[in-house]
Order: structure tokens, then sequence, then C-alpha cells
């Protein structure tokens, strides 16, 4: 024990276990909330307790939520006929900033990786299949464009081609307000094979 | 609100409170909480919050302790004739690490700062004045060679010194490792008044 106290060891070695918080960040963290009124301290490890009492996984997209369905799912207004494939309820978010989706989500809960031992089984793809019924017009495969993103858009591909639904996946180029100097080969092969007609 | 749960949200907040951590980095925490097991979890919040609860100072010295007197205050084998006056608590950790000093500390909650409203009302000067009876035969002033650290050596300097006790400033110099050609002129003015005899 390097603290007088048991109690803020206690509480630095919690802290150090969050990702990108690392002993001295812990104790920084410690000693400003020694100093912090106690209301507010109870607030953030109420706020942290809740996060596993209160909050769920959507039961039909598997975005996360404190009413099953989620505010999306049960949204009568959204369009039913697409569905949007992402990674993680992160990227959801991403989708609803921009304000020009309309369509529904499907969360597969992370990406097939072989060397990390995530097979298809780990990720949300039979409850995504159980949900293409004749309703559904079109997938939209969102993954993120790395190797394993691509690996699983592939897989998907594969699983839904032959049930004949519009299936689409989101374009890879180069970034708006990004220089074409600076791009790499990837990015600029899929760019020009994603090019549109003027 | 930007994702369909409040109580995530509420927990990106409070995160985003703590010193260092961003929105982005309170959104990553919130998401690696929330696929952690819920024990996990609650043992986090329950160190957050026992650290108002069961931590407080010292009486005697402002150390952060659970028991008052701290364990340092209270261990008989340590010399009660020198007092090693220090900024925070957590520069206490750092000279018991070196294994070197056996005597008594005595946090001053801070440094003198007209800038920022601190003046020495705000900080353990008058506990500390309070402690130097017949028993103590030195005070080594460890404040941070910083503007303000200085400052307040100076102040107490002013103050203890007429009270004919043996006043003492740890050395400020070349750390042990480093570069002379990269040391700044104050660091090596520093270290040329403090050379010592070979």
């Amino acid at each position: 024990m390097r603290y007088s106290s048991q109690t803020v060891e206690r509480a630095i070695h919690e802290l150090s276990k969050l990702p990108g918080i690392g002993r001295k960040s812990a104790q920084r963290t410690v000693f400003y909330l020694l100093k912090t009124e106690a209301s507010e301290v109870e607030a953030l490890a109420g706020a942290l307790s809740d996060l596993k009492t209160k909050v769920r996984y959507c039961s039909v997209c598997y975005n996360i939520t404190e009413a099953d369905p989620c505010p999306i799912c049960s949204n009568e207004e959204r369009d039913r006929s697409v569905i949007c494939v992402v990674e993680e309820p992160n990227d959801i978010i991403a989708f609803e900033r921009t304000g020009e989706y309309r369509g529904l989500y499907h969360v597969l809960g992370g990406v097939l990786s072989p060397l990390d031992g995530i097979s298809p089984d780990d990720l949300h793809i039979k409850a995504l299949l159980a949900r293409l019924d004749e309703t559904v017009e079109e997938i939209i495969i969102a993954t993120n464009p790395s190797t394993e993103g691509e690996a699983t858009a592939l897989y998907l591909t594969k699983l839904i081609k032959p049930m004949q639904i519009k299936l689409t996946r989101i374009a890879r180029g180069i970034p708006v307000g990004a220089d074409l100097e600076y791009a790499d080969e990837i990015t600029l092969t899929r760019a020009l094979e994603g090019r549109i007609n003027l």
C-alpha cells in the first residue's frame, strides 16, 4: 500500500482499470474527487452504477436503450424498409447526427476477427437474418472500412445476397475537407471505384 | 440528448467533469463499462463513493487518512524533531518512496498564489506554526521549485526564521540522469549555488 488510506488505494486501483487511464491519471482523479463536493462524487458514482441497472440492449436492434424496444425501433415514423447494419451503438449516434437517415439500424456488437476469437456466432447476425421479412427492402452495410469491417461486410453479403434483398455498402472515398495528396492508395482506389456520374 | 438513453448521457456528463477527461474519453469509458461485469462497475462506483465518506484529512499534518491522526503522525518510531513541509498529500508519497526520510510532514494544501486568490489563510500555515514547540528542531521546506512554490517558501522563511528553529530548503539542481546541455539557466544557477564539497 502506497497511500496511507486503503480507500484511496482502492479508488486508484478501480480507476486504473478504465481504458486510457493509467495510475497517474487515476491518482489525479482521486485527488480531484477528494477536493470536490460530496454531492458531486455521489452523482458520478450513482451515474456509473445506474449504467448496469438501467441500461440494456434493444431486443430488436441491439442499440443501447432504457426502454425495450429502443426509441428508434418503436418510432412509427421511421422507414421500416431499410436497415443500416453497424458495428457498435456509437455508430448509430454518428448516423443520427447527419439527420439524413430515417430507416432502422442493427448493431452487430463487433466485427469478425478470427485472431481475437470473434466468430459469426459472437455477433448479432442470426438476429439480423431473423428481421429480414418482406417489409425489408434494403440492407445498408455500414461496418468500418477496416480489414475486419470489410471481411464482415463480405460475410454478410454472402449470407444475404441469395435472399433477393437490395444490399448496399456505404461509400469509401476521400473524406470531405481532406487533401488528395495525402490520401492512401486504398482509399483512392475505393474513391475511383465508387465514382458517380455528374 | 444525443444518446437514446438518459442514463448513458448522465454518466458521460458526470465523467466529462473529471480533469483530463473530455466527452470522447467519457463516451469510451461508458461503453467500456456497459460491456463490463456489473460487479466491476459496482466496485468502481463504491470506491469513488467511499472516498468522500471514509477519507479525511489528518488533524495534525493534513495528510489524507482514514484514522486520525494519520499513520505517520501516530507512528512512535518516526523522528518527531523534523517536519517536512509539502504542498499536497501526493508529495508525501514521493518522499516516502525514497525510504530516506524518517521525520514528520505538514501538508500546506496548496501554494500562495495571489492571482488565483490563494492567500496564507487558505493554507494550513497557522496549524504548522502551532506545531512548532521545543521538540521540533528542523523544518524542511519542500514546496515545488515553481514561482509560487518559491514564494511560499520565502513567506514561510520570514515567519519561522525569527523562531530560532533550523530551517532548510530541499536542493534545486540538475535531476539525476539529465543532460547539462538541456538544463535551463535557473536550474543551473541553483545547481551552482547549492554545490557541495567533495
